[in-house]
């Protein structure tokens, strides 16, 4: 494998094995493999690797690496990696280094590139007009397709996608799409007007970013161009874009779920030091903890129902952990389809309703086979129970008590993750932990309050 | 908006309204309307849709809804549809279908359809053979730009992206590729084989299709080939199959982690009917309860310790959840990391290890902290504890339980996932419920027995 070779080479400090296996090896990989070397290995990298291939590099490594990383090249070095940088990597790159850095590296460029740069760099990262690049083919309406082709050429290596050249008006409004297939079918004095085909689908600048990946994997999109209010054509939106914002905002929401805080670091899991990993962790575990206070002061509450049946502390776990189970689960299913844009506002209804149902089939079928499994199996042991209580009241209590945990919960997990969007929270924060602990409360005070009327305690 | 007035249109029944919206709107829009319809609208859709509208529709439409949509046709439209489908979406809708049906419908296919969807059809749907289309330009080095030109414009509306153009050579092997920038911009007598580049990525059919993801966005890719073990062309996999491998593999993990079960359905959450909800997740939820019932076991045997102290009830929740709580997020982190491709198998060590030290920090910050609140908050309540007892000893007994507790069930957190992965089991179905349980049982057997022995009860 060309990987281990480099960095053999590397280890070995050996100068032309090392050129001979980065000139070979992608990008990503180069990026991989520089993440993981200590500092005086990156130093050598970075003394020896052609730099032409570094603006690659660069821009795939994490934020957090960025600045020291530029700062090992000198001034000149930098001008040529900067410049070289496609304007929307530029852009993400000047936003991740410190404030005295980024006024550097803006001087180190040309005029209409610090313009480009600075233009790009107005909109938040996580908008459509943060992801976007301004490096798109724009073409008029009254050329011919071999003037068409003459631009593309020259451009060919700075717009970053030919699938689609956007026509445009003299005010840059984007009036069409021509397909570059249908360039290279055409004769050269074709005029580009009976090529050009309309164009449905554009985002706003100022739109989220999560938006745009639903737009495009709804509608099988390659490029999405992105306007702004009056219409008027600012850059595009490329297929890797799209798959970057999916894997950010999977992730966010995967953690979130788990009850893990803070921004998703774009460092992998090993490289994140254990100090950031515990600082995302700490506090929802602290919060949770207090929360689990309030459970155990309920049952410090109901200390006489739980001293004169002793046995029911057998089924107290269950009762507690089937409600947060439920109520995650439903959670679960319904920030999901929020985040597939399947829910819109109005539908919280439907999703009340069909939880509702979910909750009361579970809970009953619940409740029916643990009365079940106690009434055929609890007296093979047994069981401490006194006289004035008969097993199939224990029985029902227990049950019964499922039941309402399990349709509660079950309701509360669809409720709370769209309550949360009506207040314009993240859906996914109010997910498994943060549920599991509240009706876990819930869970105790319905399971000793059952027990004590149906058993007279 | 296009999309109501069509829905009213149906309602009414009007169909030149229906048929001037329906041309109007993009296949994804139609799809989705099309699902939220009633039997009879259904029939008035089919009835009257433009023929050619309706593959693109159909290939949107979930499997469940696949046969019984086709079967409102006759067998002279069936064959136009199904013929003019993409050859990838007519193996993925022949998969889904009954075997009489398939049959059928196979039956009514062109010699060559037929043959190109049986090929595709023997690969896995979630391999990259199940998801590759054979739809791909294929040329041989020795022609000439102008060639290729007319074998491009035939085929123009067969192949499904003419991003890249692979030169093969007689038997099929794959030995480069072409641009089709670098065709529009070369003149016609140009031989092929002057602007042939190289192909350094390929994957083979029967690998995963998560791998086809994972290699896409690593490598910034817009199309992906497939090939065999003889190296031979079989077709290519396009970035918007990757969105859809992409959100199927997130939505399974999101899923699996909070115990639902089962193959994911294609449909809407709103569109899937209650009792398949119920299925999904019912056998969890009915494994962890009887799993509870354990915990309810240790707690039963350690009656005598609780009722001596039965102010430990007042943290036996917070210690008992915090596992569950920790062990949810370790997991959490990595089984995505392992989604993304971060940890290979040699890495485990390195996993336990971080796991191992950050379980500790957070077991001992925790463990403090919950010291510190018992010890400057509890004696405002005047709580009961036995005269043999001190408060700090009590802290003591909770907190050291809680550092143990936290630290195992983060460990386990980390090791579940990857012992999952090395039985061949997919390491999300041990995520947040299965693990919270399991740990819940060790969390009360560490709580009581900490407090016996420190308290000496």
């Amino acid at each position: 494998m060309d990987i281990e070779a480099l960095e053999a080479a590397i280890k070995a400090k050996n100068t032309s094995t090392f050129l001979e296996h980065a000139e070979e090896l992608h990008y990503a990989d180069l990026a991989a493999i520089f993440e993981n070397l200590d500092d005086e290995e990156r130093s050598f990298f970075t003394a020896h690797i052609k730099l032409e291939q570094f603006p690659d590099i660069l821009a795939e490594l994490p934020d957090t690496l960025i600045e020291e990383t530029l700062e090992r090249f000198d001034t000149t070095a930098q001008q040529k990696i900067l410049s070289q940088l496609l304007d929307d990597d530029r852009a993400d790159i000047l936003q991740d280094v410190s404030a005295e850095a980024r006024q550097r590296y803006l001087a180190l460029l040309q005029p209409e590139e610090m313009e480009a740069t600075r233009s790009l760099m107005r909109y938040d990262e996580d908008t459509a007009g943060g992801r976007m690049t301004t490096n798109v083919a724009r073409i008029t309406s009254d050329m011919s397709v071999k003037e068409v082709l003459d631009i593309l050429r020259k451009d060919q290596n700075s717009t970053e996608s030919l699938a689609r050249i956007y026509v445009v008006a003299d005010d840059d409004r984007l009036i069409g799409k021509v397909r570059l297939r249908h360039l290279a079918f055409s004769k050269w004095d074709t005029p580009v007007e009976e090529l050009v085909q309309e164009v449905d689908i554009t985002i706003l600048a100022t739109a989220d970013q999560e938006e745009a990946a639903l737009i495009f994997s709804k509608y099988d999109m390659t490029v999405l161009p992105v306007v702004d209010e009056y219409g008027r054509l600012l850059g595009i939106i490329t297929h890797d874009d799209i798959l970057e914002i999916l894997e950010e905002e999977s992730t966010e929401d995967i953690e979130k779920m788990s009850g893990i805080a803070g921004e998703q670091s774009e460092e992998t899991y090993l490289n994140t030091p254990v100090l950031t990993h515990f600082k995302r962790r700490f506090p929802w575990l602290f919060g949770l903890a207090l929360l689990a206070i309030s459970s155990g002061y309920v049952m410090l509450r109901f200390e006489d129902v739980l001293s004169s049946i002793f046995l029911l502390a057998l089924y107290l776990p269950m009762v507690v952990a089937a409600g947060g189970n439920t109520g995650g689960q439903a959670a679960t299913m319904v920030i999901r389809a929020m985040s597939l844009g399947e829910l819109e506002q109005g539908s919280a209804l439907k999703v009340i309703l069909k939880e509702l149902r979910l909750g009361a089939m579970l809970g009953v079928i619940m409740g029916i086979s643990i009365a079940a499994v106690t009434l055929l199996i609890l007296p093979l042991f047994n069981p401490e129970i006194p006289p004035t209580v008969t097993l199939p009241y224990f029985a029902l209590a227990v049950s019964l008590s499922l039941a309402i945990q399990i349709t509660i919960s079950t309701l509360s997990g669809a409720i709370l993750p769209m309550g949360a969007r009506a207040i314009k929270l993240d859906p996914a924060v109010v997910a498994a932990p943060a549920i599991t602990t509240l009706v876990d409360i819930f869970g105790m005070v319905i399971y000793f309050t059952a027990a004590q009327s149906i058993l007279n305690l």
